[in-house]
């Protein structure tokens, strides 16, 4: 695991990501923009876009070490130059799922939701970072960043359908 | 669980707890100063003391159900008019603990340290409040924050004893 990492999404008139939709499944939507921006690194003062979002990476919170294994055997990294196809999903938990203790939120991850089982499914070609953002005092609590090529696209829609499915 | 609180602790010439002493375990310690300025709420710009350190409340990460249960019977909240005491305890972690995954993390917590069963042994009278700040781009992964009234603190010294003894 590398020490945490800071990352910013802009949304705006800039950005190395061309935004094809924005798509609202659950609460409000963002608005829409033409460009999006991905920093690495903590958030640059002034540069607001349209709306800013930003996350940090951090240590596995539900992974057991045999899943790990599996993950870091097939996962591969962002940047690939084939994965020109990207999915920006800002999520925020119920206040319920954060009052449960630490075995009742992983048995409806994996146990009940196969989240780490079905990603896996779509490895390598739907490369992912997870972004935690609840003790940044933003309005999101992940922010999830898939990188992929396009000819993977309908697989990934196929994913995140089956992940809005779960109880998770 | 509230949501996330962030809590400022400055160390300085002012402040609401007067310093009896700063002493390193692990690592350098913090400069002496004469008090400490506790802030609940993002830290606001311009007030850096000597130091100032940073954290935020977050959901449980390694406690069951029934020993939240147990925790929440037994446990008194902060700012207790008889718990004239306070100790600040900021940790780092290793690079190793945080490569660990989630159950290996458990492990070492709870089976092998036995870190909630202690604890417990130990409330009512110390009352706690842990402050991550590992993803806050902070010098500390925690900060620890403890209450307690002036005839615990052998008892409370006696806590701190076992837990630096533990493989965690």
């Amino acid at each position: 695991m590398p020490a945490p990492l800071h990352v910013v999404f802009i949304g705006g008139a800039e950005g190395q990501w061309r935004v094809e939709q924005i798509r609202s499944v659950a609460g409000q939507s963002l608005p829409n923009v033409p460009k999006l921006k991905v920093i690495e690194g903590i958030a640059p003062p002034g540069d607001a876009g349209t709306w800013k979002l930003c996350g940090v990476t951090s240590n596995m919170r539900y992974t057991f070490r045999d899943e790990a294994n599996l993950l870091s055997a097939q996962q591969e990294g962002l940047g690939r130059p084939q994965a020109t196809m990207a999915a920006l999903i800002p999520i925020r938990k119920s206040a319920a799922w954060w009052d449960l203790a630490q075995d009742e939120r992983r048995k409806i991850f994996e146990e009940q939701s196969r989240h780490i089982a079905v990603g896996l499914e779509y490895l390598p070609g739907v490369a992912r970072r997870l972004h935690h953002c609840r003790e940044l005092a933003e309005p999101f609590d992940f922010l999830t960043w898939f990188e992929y090529p396009r000819e993977e696209a309908k697989r990934f829609e196929e994913l995140v359908t089956r992940r809005r499915a779960t109880p998770e």
